[in-house]
C-alpha cells in the first residue's frame, strides 16, 4: 500500500503522528526533487506536498544538514545536486522495487546492534520485511557470541525481519539462502571472486568481505520470526578491520555506493526468499554449491560436537556440511567453524 | 548467593532500590513468622529485620491485605495462622530447595501472557531459572497460536526461562522433558492416571489437565534461551474450561495447594534438566515412553506436512513420533496434533 509515495507502515508505530507526518513530507520532497529534470520552484513543491513555502524552506535546511546538496536560485527555485551516501530510508526505498523487504526501514546513525533492535521489533510484532540499518554499531554482533567491527559509514550493517512458514529445524536453509543473496548482490556490481565459506561467510581471496548471522524465535513446530543480520565491509581500510578481512574498496579500488549495494542485497534476498517459498530448498542449495569456496577443499571443522578433518564433499539437504574424513567415512556437521586448509 | 534469606537477583532489575529493599524486608518477615513456633513480639521481629516497630506494623497490614492471616495479641506479638494460596514469590521460594529454577520469581496478579513476559526477560538477559507466574492471564498462549484459558486463581500459569547448551535442532527434547516433569509432579501428590499425549499434553482419562508450550530464541548453531510455558488446570470447574478438559480438583475431589504443586513442578523440572545435561536425552526419552498415552495407540496426526494415520510405535531419538501406517511403512512427524483413536 502506498501513501503519497511512502509505503504505509514505515514509521507509524511510535504513535507520534507528527513525526510520522514529517517523515512522509520529507520523503515526498526528496522524491519530487529526485524526479525533477531541473529546478523546482518553492511554489511548485508547496503545491505538490501541500505545505507552506516557509515550511518547504525548513525542510530544505534539514535535508542539507543530512548531507543533501540542494542549491536554491532566486526566481528558479531548488535543485538537488547530490544525495548523501547514508543508508537513509528515503534513499533505500527510492526505486527499490521489492514487494516486502524494505517496506519498513528503521535507520540509526549509531546503534548498539541492529540485531537486537530488529529482534525486539520482531517480538513487538513488526511486519515481515522490516529493515534495521545503521551507520555504525557499538556492539555489532557476529556468530557464536563474537563481535562485528562496524566503523562508521564504512560498511553495511543491517538486520532484516522475516516471518517464514518454516519448521524450526529448517532455519539453516535461510542462513545459506542469505549467503547466496549477498554473494550475488556483491558480484553483480564488481567482478571479484566472492565465494561462500560454509555456512555463511563471504570471502574474497580467502579474506572475509561479509558475514551473516541469523537469530530466530520459534515454538517447537512453528517459527515466529527470523532476523537475518548482514554485515558487509564496504570502504573500510584493512587496518580498520579484523585480521584476514577485506572490504569492497580494498578489493576493487573503486568507490562504492552503499545505498545501491544495500538495495541490491534486498532485491536478491527477496528473490531467493520467494524461490524458497515456491520451490523449496533445492534451487537454493544448487546455487549455494556453485558459489561455495568450501566444497572440494580439505577442511577442518572446529565444533563442540567434535572436530572433523577431511574433504568437504557436499551440502546436505538440511544445510549441513558433509566431510569425508581420512578413513573415508562421511561425517556431517551442522555447526562450527570451518578452516579451509587445502 | 543469598542476601538475608532472599536469593540475589530476585527483583533488582527495575532499578528501583526502595522497592527491592521492601521486597527483601517483606520476605524476611514472612520467613521469620513461618519459622516461629508461637508468637513473635514486634520487638523480636524489629531486631531481626532491623526496621522500626512502626515499620513492622505497616508490613503486617500489607501482608494481611495479600491474604496472610496474621493475629496480633497484646504482650505476645504476632503469629502467622495461614498463608494465602497465591503464587507469591515468598511462598514459592519457601523451602523450595532447587539450585536454579525459581531463584528469580516475577509474580503478577493479572498479565496478558506469562510467555511474553518471560520471553522479554530472556531478551533482556534475565538469568536462567527465572520464573514468571500469574493468578490469571488475559491472553494465555497455547500451542500453534491457540489460547490457554486461565481463570483467576484456578490454575498454575507460569513460564520458566532456561539457557541450555543445546543445538536448536535438539529443542524438542526440552519440550518432551517438560511433559515428563509435569506428569511426575502431578502424580506425586495424587494417584491419578496422568499420561502424556505426544508431544506434550498431560491427559487424565483422555481429558486435558495440563499443557506445555516452548518458545525459543536461537542462532543457527546456538540456543540463546528457551521459555517453557506450563499451564495446569487446578481447581477450575469443567464449565470454566474448554471442551475435553479437566482439573485436578475435578479428578480428585480434593483441595489442591497450587504453591506446593508449582514447587514440585520446579523441582521435577530441575531434576530432569540436570539429567538431560549430564546423561543426554536417552533417560528422558525412556521415562517419556513410560508415561506416554500415545505409544501403542491408533492415532491420526493432523499436520501441515500431511496427515498420517496408523499405530504410534515409537519416539524417535530427536523427539519425533514414529507412526506405522496402514501400508506398514514407518513415518515420522515432528509437528502437528495427535488424535488418539483406538
Amino acid at each position: 500500500m502506498k501513501f503519497g509515495g511512502v509505503k504505509m507502515g514505515t514509521t507509524c508505530s511510535s504513535g507520534n503522528f507528527y513525526a510520522y507526518f514529517k517523515k512522509i513530507m520529507r520523503s515526498q520532497i526528496i522524491q519530487f526533487l529526485k524526479a525533477a529534470e531541473g529546478y523546482l520552484s518553492g511554489e511548485e513543491i508547496s503545491r505538490h506536498v501541500k505545505i507552506s513555502r516557509a515550511g518547504i524552506w525548513k525542510y530544505m535546511q534539514e535535508l542539507r544538514e543530512d548531507g543533501y546538496d540542494i542549491v536554491a536560485v532566486p526566481h528558479l527555485g531548488y535543485r538537488l545536486i547530490s544525495s548523501p551516501d547514508k543508508l537513509l530510508p528515503e534513499e533505500i526505498q527510492f526505486k527499490l522495487g521489492t514487494k516486502i523487504l524494505g517496506n519498513n526501514v528503521r535507520y540509526f546513525d549509531t546503534i548498539s546492534s541492529t540485531m537486537d533492535a530488529a529482534f525486539q521489533l520482531g517480538v513487538e510484532g513488526a511486519p515481515e520485511g522490516t529493515v534495521v540499518c545503521a551507520e555504525s554499531q557499538t556492539k555489532g554482533k557476529g556468530r557464536l557470541g563474537r563481535s562485528w567491527v562496524s566503523p562508521k559509514g564504512k560498511g553495511i550493517y543491517m538486520s532484516i525481519l522475516l516471518r517464514p512458514e518454516l519448521m524450526p529445524t529448517d532455519l539453516t536453509q535461510l542462513t545459506l539462502l542469505s549467503a547466496v543473496a549477498v554473494c550475488e548482490a556483491v558480484t553483480k556490481f564488481w567482478d571479484i571472486p566472492a565465494r561462500i565459506k560454509w555456512p555463511n561467510d563471504i570471502l574474497v581471496n580467502n579474506k572475509k568481505l561479509a558475514g551473516i548471522l541469523t537469530e530466530s524465535s520459534a515454538e517447537m513446530d512453528r517459527v515466529r520470526f527470523v532476523v537475518i543480520g548482514i554485515g558487509i565491509n564496504v570502504s573500510a581500510t584493512v587496518n580498520q578491520l579484523p585480521p584476514r578481512s577485506t572490504s569492497l574498496k580494498n578489493e576493487t579500488g573503486q568507490k562504492v555506493s552503499r545505498v545501491e549495494l544495500l538495495q541490491e542485497v534486498l532485491r536478491s534476498l527477496e528473490k531467493w526468499y520467494m524461490i524458497l517459498g515456491k520451490d523449496g530448498f533445492s534451487p537454493v542449495s544448487s546455487r549455494w554449491k556453485q558459489l561455495s569456496s568450501t566444497l572440494g577443499r580439505h577442511v577442518r571443522v572446529v565444533d563442540p560436537n567434535g572436530d572433523v578433518e577431511g574433504e568437504a564433499v557436499d551440502l546436505d539437504e538440511d544445510g549441513g556440511l558433509i566431510i569425508r574424513n581420512e578413513n573415508g567415512l562421511k561425517v556431517k556437521r551442522m555447526s562450527g567453524d570451518v578452516v579451509q586448509i587445502g
